[in-house]
């Protein structure tokens, strides 16, 4: 057997899509809308008190295409209370007007390929990688990956050490685009259909494209990688989500 | 032709996931709503008097993510009985107000690449295995998963020493975990889409991960593991019900 | 070319898979339920009829787990019966609160692997095996399944000769569960998604798991098989129709 | 580059096949059901015309199982007059009883590799298989293909002689069911998610099975043939319209 | 790692595709039909006045066949202002009548295969073409596709030098189609699930089976190319909409 990866685990992490159903969204009173939106804000009001006492974050984000209208992004640092955010939110009246359409669980993760500290629990740049709080940029992306094992490309195949030097090279890609694009890498084995789920956060919408192509040629992507479905959407301030929603 | 593994065959196995519709719900008076609850806990309250009389045994999990809101698993001596309890489920009153996700059909299985004893049917521990009370640990984790048959990683082409040994150097991982990880392998060829249904338990869901996550550089993985999808979640004991469905 | 393998043909067959649609159901009157019922089991009447005068055959199943609540099982001598037998299904009042799941068009197949006699018009034996009365039997297993095609792995790459040969090895694993499991094998080239779909019988459910898992360590399934979705279920006798669907 | 095939093209082709939703038609009353079916025979009666001018063809079947009730072929000159069609049949009050299941879109082809004459355009022959008229034969077999582009069988990176060698030992089969079998091939690269659609034409719907399982070994089939779904079924004459759908 | 591609990035592009709920659609009176109608086309007149001042482009087309009956194809200078027509055709009444059934987004992109010159942001002809007006030609076809990474067949794994001479023999092909088909490529890694979108234009329908099947023999497709699914219709120009739209 190869030497497995070891990781360092931070807050657990929900990805949660959502369409609205427009006509029955249009049907309701304006006061009924109206509620339901202040009981939307005020839950995230909520998220933001737990998110200033860095105990979790959150992100809300339109989304462009059919794939889904919105997404909420939640860390939390443990499954259960992911679980009942969820919960409460499919409670909400805001929820009866939405379809989910796609989620993701995972858990905030960095490898040892890159070669933590000898301490991670006391190192704070670590810790805060761990437990990230979301930066507030314009656009987010969004997919699931596996790292492939089929025939002679098989990455759980491969010694550790080859598959450090070839996560370092593509690390460094990544490391290009420092300033302009942020990712937070969620583990999901056993936890969803696909091995990790890849956020990426930016400002310019057009360095999703640029890195995500540029890596596509670095070998542990071209030969190993395989992608799930991607979502990119626009980031929604709390001041936009009545917008938003009005009809 | 080679040799098939031989299969110790215990109780049939129902996974039922559910979502939850919750708009239909909240529509119910508060009268009915409570009605459909007491139903629901009175028909657990059969299966627990089935548990305590060893006949067989059953969890509740709510589950992360939009794949389910609930599951239910079920363990039976024979699949009539596991067909009647779905059946007398989907005539409740809480029925109608879920929508089904996904289902698993097993039968728990220990292969004879472990080696069980001479007398499997006489010895105490390996009928606990094969009819198990399923442990009321915090956290769930279920995939189904099949052995490849791909071009030269084709698993049911190899010798019974060959899978043996990749066997047991997979079965010593799990050993590892012994205390932190339980698990219950259901057989569902014949059954089932896949070859497979995984269940592991814990009270630390992280072990889920790193569980899955090692085996997966372990040969038999690596090369002959085909996994399905993932489901996780948290157990929902009998008094968390009617707060899980308060609205 | 190679010689591509005979086959002899008998009765056409439909697996019909329905979902009963239980909350509609319930919102009926008991006596627009009985009468549905009655209106099923008049028209089941008429299949036994055909079945007694051996024109043809059919079996009513629950299946296990939410693929479907209910199968019927159709053999006719041609595809026009079939065609209308469903179509007079669907008008019924009962399918109005049913949900078509899944479905499967075959046509009963013998394959010259197995060498039929000089004459097989006139045998008797192959006749019934062309033109079968379903056993009632507890249990059923359907399930649909192709030869790959796959870089080395081509079934239809194969001489005559080779595929002979693996197709009696297989046959030899068939015929040691003679008494324990009934195979019908429906050949759906041109009718349906697969090539084969495959209907097994068997009093004790096990035999199902135990004969497919048998089979896969043998060539002809180990680098040849490919296989679709499974269905498991238990008999539905008339006499228990109205209790399967009492709420 | 390989030399490409050169084609013929006729008519454009649209394959619209459609579930009947049984429920809602019957809780119309006889008289709308009348007028929908009315209706419904007029817009036929319009393509007979369109048929007996020899400016297109049509058919409608009865299929079997739950893929669809009944399928809709349509050949016109071009892919406006088919849009036209389609759009006027959506409008229609039978429509509103239909679900939509599948469809193809597709223009009559043949190819080169069979050596059309000097001049196709001035060929009756030809131009009678480009613009065929549909032969009023009881069963009718629908299915979508490519060739394959996978590893070393690479349809697309072989030379044309061996294409063109491949191609005729092919239609030396279907030659050998002259008067059996009648097909059509519809080329829909560029227009649908498959290279072809071939519609198999017979008064005896054995033939489809046994046409496509040769087939399957000869090398074109065997290492180049890749296969959508299969839709089977029977003529419905204009005069069993009525009788298909009272209800 | 292989030298990336360098791309050249313009518009962002939405295609929207929809059906209609006819049945829905008809029982609105003919006043709400009429205001429904006049609201889309004040709209079309905002993107109309966009065009005018070569701030973005737009068409609308019916599509053939049942995976949609309309497109919509939208260009403009943000991924934000998407969004915002999205959401405001989503808010519409007509969009009330309309079931999505697929979108894609990318952003137009020329790579340097091709070979940009040295000052691309002051090329007209360039920005025009990454800034593209829609030709109001009488045919679209849309589809996805991805450059295959597959065992030997893997685009990324290449060198520079040898994808740009594939490229350039394959935009040969393209070239050769001057005056008869536009095409329109949409990169959309990061955004979307499959690495380019590719839209083609043409006033001879026929013209995209003969330009995609005459690519496909050429090594770039026959070896590395993937396609998604394929959408074909007709320019809906804005006479044509209240009669597409009369029931």
């Amino acid at each position: 057997m190869n030497e497995a990866a070891k990781t360092l685990d931070g807050w657990y992490c929900l990805h949660d899509f959502r369409s609205i159903d427009w006509s029955s969204w249009k049907r309701l009173s304006s006061d009924e809308r109206y509620e339901a939106i202040e009981e939307f804000l005020s839950l995230m009001e909520k998220w933001n008190h737990t998110e200033a006492n860095n105990e979790g974050s959150h992100g809300l984000y339109s989304i462009v295409g059919q794939k889904a209208d919105f997404m909420i992004m939640l860390l939390r640092p443990t499954m259960e209370e992911l679980n009942e955010i969820e919960t409460a939110f499919n409670k909400t009246k805001l929820a009866e007007y939405t379809i989910p359409t796609y989620s993701y669980v995972s858990v905030v993760e960095l490898s040892n390929y890159m070669g933590a500290g000898a301490n991670p629990d006391a190192d704070p740049q670590i810790q805060a990688r761990l437990k990230p709080i979301l930066p507030k940029w314009n656009h987010v992306c969004f997919y699931p990956m596996d790292k492939r094992r089929q025939g002679d490309d098989n990455w759980y195949s491969l010694g550790m050490d080859e598959r450090r030097a070839m996560m370092r090279s593509h690390g460094m890609i990544g490391r290009s685009y420092a300033g302009k694009v942020k990712q937070i890498i969620g583990g999901s084995i056993g936890f969803d259909d696909w091995e990790w789920g890849v956020t990426l956060f930016s400002n310019d919408v057009l360095q999703f494209k640029k890195l995500v192509y540029e890596m596509r040629f670095d070998e542990v992507s071209a030969r190993y990688g395989e992608f799930g479905s991607f979502h990119v959407g626009n980031i929604l301030p709390k001041e936009k989500v009545k917008q938003f929603l009005h009809v």
